[in-house]
């Protein structure tokens, strides 16, 4: 069944994006409050977090941020667009189901504070993360990683932007890079060690481990699937995994587990950027199998940035063979939707 | 064989910081500004640049660099310093020994870029990294990470802070907090794949990834070793690893195949913020054997976060507590100095 909600004007899109952008930074901003009063100290308003920082219930810290930051979007979205539906990850988590519930409407798809574990110890790798979604295509990203200072906006036909400064890729001029020709060899793999630390033999964790070890590995090792890559990198955030592959810091990255909040403001921002999405895990034939677009409530996602044509392939053609490299050394994961 | 060189004065200490404080933040200025021209194109001066890009040799771009800003900070030391020694890392690679070298003589070590991969993609975890070492022991460490706009300095008994303006840990207030009673579980933990991928048996990266698979595994998984760590983090930076535990976002870095001048200023910083620093290799009894202090020169680090007092222990016991089990979990690497 494909339903189609009524399109979106341009100047309507241009109203919902700026809307959104500044809601990114209001959002960002108040994460950064919250961070400067656990620096600080705060005044006696502030005990109820300091206190929970003494007692080391740095969840609760947690909790709270998430909730107030939801609350506080998702108020602004209902009184600027009562009709546009609105999915939250607080929201969602404390729901009953499972199902995948973004349909063709107009649709606000927001993870409060992506990175919790980052903002519990004051890493910086911590951000906002903002998409406005319809007829099933994520239109507008915005994610906002206040202490990183980096915002990266994008929206259907306007560009994907670093502070609003900077087009993404970052290297545009005098164009380009292509994929390395020995892809993923030349290539930053981005990838994260995630919740599911069950020691189950052939359980996600090993299959991922063997999936970086492939990648990682001297070219000729490991039976011929090692990749070595110029560096593995794991941040703690799925949503700046994916800014940084459209920035064009990362060129590959491979993920399973995420939620739809999760990643798609980060997917909007990579395909504006020109950026390709498709699944983590490989086909039965990768070398011919078609390269599907992402599903975004398919929790399996491997993201490669965008890329300049070559003397012999085109971007898009770069993209692919790289995809089917990563494909002929990773494993399949196990994130299934709960109850589907 | 002990030799000590004559003390420099308090005030001699002082104006040597505020001299390394000012270099710090231009070489990190000399980093930026190379990013920016690869970002922007540039002029016609700056064809070398991207010229180099077009032919994906960004090996040659990182070189010059390296070069340009360790001759930069070389220079401005010798004309300030011209008794003091230097040590860097371009300097040493070129030379035929690998001997450690500092002795007890005030010298400068001196690494013009870590993070030469994420410097390449334009992934912003890149830096400069400069450190005061007298009497074998580091005194003043400055890590500059431009594009991140992060500036950590240290001097003994000056205090360790983040840009200039926030104390480290960042949290102190009320008090900065113990380790997690159940370390490594609760610990964000660092580390890094380095460039040892060999697909050896039993070699340094299957060593290590037997390392972080005992670090991340649910408790009691792992034959008893899993240590179910909050977060595992990798940003290719030894340098940044350092000043991130410094800072108190990481409980744990651990690694080895480092060189004095990836981490001579990180470990001024993190000492004086509170910090330990012992050898990644763990000792015959992990339980009992003395925590010895790190050798610059060793080549294998491991460091613990500044951590302060709980209701049954002191910082530094917990530190301690943490480093053995730490121990318990890691395999020895084999990162020898070659010809000793």
């Amino acid at each position: 069944m494909t339903h189609t909600s009524s399109p979106v004007s341009s100047a309507e899109l241009d109203e919902i994006y700026a809307f959104a952008i500044d809601l990114g930074k209001r959002a960002g901003k108040l994460l950064l409050d919250t961070v400067e009063k656990r620096i600080d100290g705060g005044s006696a308003g502030d005990s109820a977090l300091l206190a929970s920082e003494e007692k080391d219930s740095s969840v609760d810290i947690v909790t709270q941020t998430d909730e107030d930051v939801e609350a506080f979007i998702r108020t602004e979205i209902q009184s600027k667009y009562p009709s546009h539906k609105f999915l939250g990850e607080e929201t969602y988590a404390k729901g009953s189901s499972r199902d995948y519930i973004i349909d063709s409407h107009p649709t606000w798809c927001v993870d409060p504070l992506d990175g919790t574990v980052n903002y519990t110890h004051l890493f910086p790798m911590f951000c906002v993360s903002i998409a406005f979604i319809h007829n099933h295509v994520p239109q507008i990203g915005i994610i906002h990683a206040p202490l990183q200072n980096q915002l990266f906006t994008s929206c259907t036909g306007r560009g994907a932007w670093l502070n609003q400064t900077h087009r993404l890729p970052l290297l545009q001029k005098p164009s380009i890079p292509p994929l390395p020709a020995n892809a993923p060899s030349g290539c930053i793999f981005a990838c994260e060690w995630g919740k599911d630390r069950r020691d189950t033999a052939d359980g996600n964790m090993y299959r991922k481990v063997e999936s970086f070890l492939n990648m990682a590995a001297e070219v000729g090792g490991r039976e011929g699937r090692g990749g070595m890559v110029h560096g593995v990198r794991s941040l703690g955030s799925a949503t700046l995994d994916l800014a940084y592959t459209a920035m064009g810091a990362f060129d590959i990255w491979w993920e399973g587990g995420c939620w739809e909040w999760d990643v798609a403001a980060g997917i909007a921002i990579l395909q504006e950027a020109g950026g390709l999405v498709t699944t983590a895990n490989p086909p039965e034939d990768p070398d011919t199998a078609p390269i599907e677009d992402v599903r975004l409530g398919s929790r399996l996602y491997l993201a490669i940035r965008p890329a300049g044509p070559s003397e012999t392939e085109t971007g898009r053609e770069g993209q692919i063979r790289t995809v089917r490299e990563v494909w002929r050394r990773v494993r399949n994961l196990d994130y299934s939707r709960p109850g589907s």
